[in-house]
C-alpha cells in the first residue's frame, strides 16, 4: 500500500470517478464521511498523516492507535462509493463547488474558528465567501416592524459593499437575504445539503441567492433537515462574518446562539433595540447587556467595522495586494500616515475633482470589486466622500 | 460689631423677624441672596468666617480680601428686609420648611455633590428628602407608550419603597409623579420658588405631591420661571437620588443633562430602550451606549440598587442605626454572614411563619418606615419573600 493510492482497495467505479473529478476532493469527502469523524478529528488525522489520502492509506493499526474506531477505519478503507458518486455528480454541475480547507478559496475568517468545517459545498460564487460579510439573523416570527428594519439594514449594508450572510430561515433570515438582493450580494448557510432547501417556501429565494451570491453548507448533497444540524450551522454563519447583527429575537432563540458563537470567535455583535413591550426585543436587549453594540442605523455598523474591513481587504489574496513587508513597513510608519501604499496610490489617482469608479477601475487596472471595496474603506476613514452621480471626491491630503 | 449680631446694622423690622423666625435661617438667606454669591462662594465664606452670621459681620476689608464685590458686601451689611420678610412669612406656613446645609434633615446624598445648594425650600415632608429616591425623567412630549411605561415603572418602584423624584414638567415628569402617588411617595424639584407651580396645569399635581411627599426648590419664594434655572435644577434631581431612570427622551433633552449630572455625581443611570423608529428612544440609546444600564423591568433597578440602598439605610441617622464599630465588625465577618446586627435581629424576630409588617413594627419598636425599608432590603437580598396578604416569609437561615 503506497501513499500514491494506486493500490487503494477502491472499486472500479470510484477509480473512474477519481480520474474524472478531483482526486483529492474525493479523498476529503471519504475522510469526513467516516462515522464519528468530525472536523476536529479529521484535522488531527491530516496533521498526523499528511493528507486525507494518506489517512485512508495508513495502516489499520496506526489509525487504531490514533483513536479511530473500527467502523471508521472500515469506512476509510472501503468507502461508500455510491454515496461518493452522488456527491461528485452534484459537484459536476457548473455552479457547484466543493471547497476543502486546502483550497485557496476557503474563506479565511471561517478558517480561524475552532471546529471550522473541513469541506464546504457551495452553489453560486465561491469567491464571495472570502469577501467581507455581515451576518444578519433573528426571529423566525418577527414583528412587521422587525421585518422592515431587517430588510432596510440588509439593503443599505449590501449597497455599501458588505455581503449579508444568514441562514435562509423564515422571518428575519429571509428578510435579510431579500434586502441584500435588492442592492448587493448575500450568502445563505444551510443546515441541509446544498441541493435541498429548507423551508421549502424559500425555494425561489434560494435560487436567487445562488444566482447573485452563494448557498453554502458543510453537509453533503442529499442530507435532509435535522434539528441538531441547525445550531451547528450557526457557527458557520458567524464564522464567515466580520460581525453578527441581531435585529429581533426572543430570549431563547437560535440567533442568540449565533451571537454567542460570534463573541467566542472574537467577532463584533450588534443588536437593534426595541420597545420593552415587544418580546422579540428581549434577545437584542440581553445581547446589549452582555456587551453587544446597540445600533440604530446601518452606518454605525460600517463605522465600527471600518478598521477590520480594511485589514481583511489587505489580507485577501489578489485584493489590494500588499506584500507582507510593505504592509509591516506601512504599519510601522504609525501616525505619520495611516494609508498603505495601494490605498495611497488609488487616492493619488483620484485628484481633487469628483471621479467615477469606472475611471478609477480603468486607470488603476484593478477589478470593479477591488475599487469599490477600497473606496468604501477610504470613505469610512474620511479620505474620500461620495458625490452626486455615484462619483467620489478626495478630501484633504 | 460682635459675632452675636446684636449690633448688626439691621432695621427694626428685621430684628423683629429674627426674633420670631429662626435667627440663623435669616442669616443663611441673607448670605445666599447677595448678588453674585452662589453656593460655592457662600460655602467658601462660611468655611473662612465660621457661620453665615459671621460672614455678614466680618469687616468690609476682610470680605473684599475674600474676593467679594462691593455690591455683595452692601447686600450683606444692609439686606433687603422686605424680601427677607416675604421669605420668612412663606416659611411660617405649617407645611413649609427651609433646610440649611447645617440642618440634620438636609439630604445627605445631595450634600455630596459639588455645588450642593446651601438652602432648600421644602413644602411637604422634609424628612422624605433623606430617604432613598430614584429620579425618573424624560421627554415633555412622550409617546403614549412612553407615558404608560413611565407611570408603570414609577408606580411599581414606589410600591417597593423607593420615592420617585422628578421635575414636575409636562410629559414624563408628570407621569412619574402621578404613578408614584398611586402607591407611594414622590418628590418634585422645582425650577421656580416653592410657592409657584410651572407649568400651571400641574397645580393640582403639585398640591398632591406636597401632601404625599415634598416639593423642593433652591430658589426662594416668589422666584418665577426662568429658562436658565431649569438645567441647574436638574443637578438637584440627580443629586437627591441614588440613580436616574430615563424612560423616553430625545437626543437633545433636559433629561440627558440630568443623566449626565448623575454620572458626574457617581450615581447609577438607567435607560429604557425603545424602537429605533421612535425618535424619543434616541436619548435612552445614547445613554446606554455611554454606559447606562438598559432596563426592561423595574425589578432590575431594585436589584441593581440593593447594595447602595442598604448602605444608605445603614447610614441614615435614626434608621436601622448600627454603631460604626458594629457595622465594621459585621463587614469584617465577610462571607460567614452578610447581615449586620439590626437586619439579623429583625430576621430573627420573624420566625418562619408569614408575619405582617405591623407585628414586626410592634415587636421591634421600629417605625413603620424603618421596618418597610429593612424588609425591602432583606427581600432584595433573598433573605425574605413576600407572602399573600402583605405578609413576609423568612427564607433559609
Amino acid at each position: 500500500m503506497s501513499a500514491t493510492g494506486s493500490s487503494r482497495p477502491l472499486g472500479d467505479g470510484l477509480d473512474r470517478l477519481l480520474s474524472v473529478a478531483s482526486d483529492s476532493i474525493a479523498d476529503w469527502i471519504v475522510l469526513i464521511s467516516a462515522p464519528g469523524i468530525g472536523s476536529r478529528t479529521a484535522t488531527r488525522l491530516i496533521e498526523r498523516f499528511g493528507t486525507p489520502r494518506a489517512v485512508a492509506d495508513a495502516p489499520r493499526q496506526d489509525l487504531a492507535a490514533a483513536g479511530i474506531s473500527p467502523e471508521a477505519i472500515a469506512a476509510l478503507k472501503q468507502p461508500d462509493t455510491a454515496a461518493l458518486e452522488r456527491i461528485l455528480a452534484w459537484s459536476d454541475q457548473p455552479d457547484a463547488f466543493v471547497l476543502t480547507r486546502a483550497d485557496a478559496r476557503y474563506p479565511p475568517l471561517l478558517a480561524e474558528i475552532p471546529d471550522a468545517p473541513l469541506l464546504l459545498y457551495v452553489r453560486g460564487d465561491p469567491e464571495l465567501l472570502a469577501e467581507p460579510q455581515l451576518a444578519v439573523v433573528g426571529s423566525r416570527n418577527p414583528t412587521p416592524s422587525g421585518l422592515e428594519i431587517t430588510r432596510d439594514f440588509a439593503r443599505r449594508l449590501a449597497a455599501d459593499g458588505l455581503s449579508i450572510t444568514s441562514g435562509l430561515a423564515l422571518g428575519v433570515d429571509g428578510a435579510a437575504h431579500a434586502g441584500a438582493l435588492e442592492t448587493g450580494r448575500t450568502i445563505a448557510v444551510l443546515g441541509t445539503g446544498p441541493d435541498l432547501v429548507y423551508p421549502a417556501t424559500h425555494r425561489d429565494l434560494a435560487r436567487r441567492v445562488a444566482e447573485r451570491g452563494a448557498l453554502v453548507s458543510e453537509f453533503p448533497p442529499g442530507q435532509g433537515p435535522s434539528a441538531r444540524n441547525f445550531p451547528r450551522r450557526n457557527r458557520i454563519i458567524s464564522g464567515l462574518s466580520v460581525g453578527v447583527l441581531v435585529t429581533e429575537a426572543a430570549l431563547k432563540s437560535g440567533s442568540l446562539i449565533t451571537a454567542r458563537f460570534a463573541l467566542e470567535q472574537g467577532r463584533d455583535v450588534f443588536a437593534v433595540p426595541g420597545s420593552i413591550r415587544n418580546p422579540l426585543a428581549r434577545g437584542s436587549h440581553a445581547l446589549i447587556r452582555d456587551g453587544a453594540k446597540l445600533v440604530e442605523d446601518p452606518a454605525e455598523i460600517l463605522l465600527e467595522l471600518a478598521p477590520m474591513l480594511r485589514n481583511l481587504l489587505a489580507a485577501c489574496p489578489g485584493e489590494a495586494s500588499v506584500a507582507p513587508g510593505e504592509e509591516r513597513a506601512a504599519a510601522g510608519r504609525g501616525a505619520t500616515t495611516t494609508l498603505d501604499a495601494d490605498y495611497r496610490a488609488l487616492l493619488d489617482a483620484m485628484g481633487f475633482d469628483p471621479v467615477a469608479p469606472d475611471e478609477l477601475i480603468a486607470s488603476s487596472g484593478r477589478s470593479a470589486r477591488e475599487v469599490s471595496s477600497m473606496l468604501l474603506v477610504l470613505e469610512l476613514e474620511g479620505h474620500v466622500s461620495s458625490a452626486p452621480g455615484g462619483r467620489f471626491c478626495r478630501l484633504g491630503s
